[in-house]
């Protein structure tokens, strides 16, 4: 199975879910972006279709979209 | 591992999402709540802590939101 990846911004939401997330699939199995770390990933998330944070993007490129923290607008700045 | 509960109403986001969440997690991980033809688990949901749905809840009774499909009230109707 290829890997899921989980998209978020450090916000307390963001981390329950991730560690939820990591919890039920395996970290094995998930690649954990943090824009906060990493901006320059925004652009390929955006592209994917993650419109807020936390989001989970599926090994078939599906989004789902996670507990509300934030939108992708508030994650540009 | 016990298992997660996806709760729905069968709107097309929540089928999409069941869909997704049984390749990720494997269906004999998930039983799968239809509030369509199981009214009386809508209470339980409720207590959990159930907002909207598709909703996952992990073993450890967080309550993920995904994809915002229905409120509760509307899943009451």
């Amino acid at each position: 199975m290829s890997k899921s990846v989980f998209y978020h911004a450090g916000c307390p939401v963001c981390v329950s879910a991730e560690h939820e997330v990591i919890e039920l699939l395996g970290a094995e199995n998930v690649e954990v972006v943090h824009f906060g770390n990493d901006k320059s990933r925004i652009d390929e998330a955006e592209q994917i279709g993650v419109k807020s944070v936390p989001a989970l993007v599926t090994p078939s490129k599906n989004v789902l979209h996670i507990n509300f923290g934030a939108s992708m607008a508030d994650v540009r700045g």
